[in-house]
């Protein structure tokens, strides 16, 4: 198709604009087009939001120095509020799984950001992880915000084989130190059906039964 | 859904962001998160490089005051070119459609871009059209980048009924100026089926067979 070559017609930072569009995830060469045209097209100070928004991202957020959460103050305000209960440690993947339970507005305590899973195909052991902060945290309680204890470290990996194995590494090294561990609830989605339910999510459903 | 709610667990900036992100075309809420969280993992100097391929096309980018293509430079390059056959004036919609055209390589003229098409239910008449400049350009060879004067123009509008009915406007000004008017063939689409073809492409077909 001619339109994946090059293209000279364009000026060169239109040319330039559609190729940094096209760099993000799930933006193909149409659609790289689309947002450069609808860029120009837009008046010059909401382009120039866009442009600020990604350069105040870039140069504000740093991870928080006690639980790597994504952060414009350090240490983050998780982990500096005093109305948290900061010995209970909730240890998830990503940024982004902790958003998502923050939103529930049902925890209490602080977290602790992994920055992956552990990975053996994909070559991500606990060294490219922040494990040893996390050790370090229950080890030294001055390495905490507010150097508090932790006492108890709660599990939040994907209900997955890696983040399986990625919370059994986990639980090792906390129970070594005499750290209770638990992890997130297995079972039934609230909402969804027996009927459509997996297997794995009934067998949880069965072997985590809640007494009542 | 609890991400429709706007979100406190993000640092303010990274709210920013995905909301213009939002603000794109085709980018839903999720698609926004998305490429946010892509701009916050990707190295500084590549998110700069988009910032500043936005915030370079803002200010660079103006419109030809010859044809109203886009340009970094004015006159645009193509109404500059030596090239170019300046009498010869190719009338398309918008500034994307010039540079379809552009990429065949086929054409050795010069374009004049409407930026619109009539549309009465839209409210778009000719005078929030680039017409009267046209008009100008045809009145007046001193209006063309080069000076040369007009003799022919070629009506590049999309083949619907919008584009009709501008062209015909466009052709009763152009043919009461005596300039010759004449329209990009209408006919099968190259490596099309006919066995597929829609009966409008298939009577254009008909209608405008090509002696051999």
């Amino acid at each position: 198709m001619a339109s994946e070559r090059p293209n000279s017609a364009y000026p060169e930072c239109v040319t330039r604009l559609i190729e940094e569009f096209g760099k993000l995830p799930g933006v193909g060469r149409r659609s790289a087009e689309r947002l450069a045209f609808f860029v120009l097209k837009s008046p010059e100070p909401e382009a120039m939001r866009l442009a600020q928004a990604i350069t105040d991202v870039k140069r504000k957020i740093r991870h928080c120095s006690t639980c790597w959460n994504l952060t414009d103050a350090d240490p983050c305000p998780i982990c500096r509020s005093e109305a948290r209960d900061a010995s209970t440690v909730l240890v998830v993947e990503q940024p982004k799984d902790l958003i998502s339970l923050e939103q529930t507005g049902m925890y209490r305590g602080v977290y602790h950001v992994l920055m992956g899973r552990i990975d053996p195909l994909d070559g991500v052991g606990a060294d490219s992880l922040t494990v040893k902060d996390l050790v370090r945290r229950v080890e030294q309680p001055s390495a905490n915000a507010r150097g508090v204890a932790v006492r108890e470290v709660i599990l939040g990996m994907n209900p997955d084989m890696e983040g399986e194995s990625t919370g059994l590494q986990i639980a090792s090294e906390m129970t070594r130190r005499g750290i209770k561990v638990t992890r997130l609830a297995r079972g039934l989605p609230a909402g969804g059906q027996i009927e459509y339910a997996s297997k794995a999510v009934l067998a949880d459903a069965i072997a985590c039964r809640q007494e009542l």
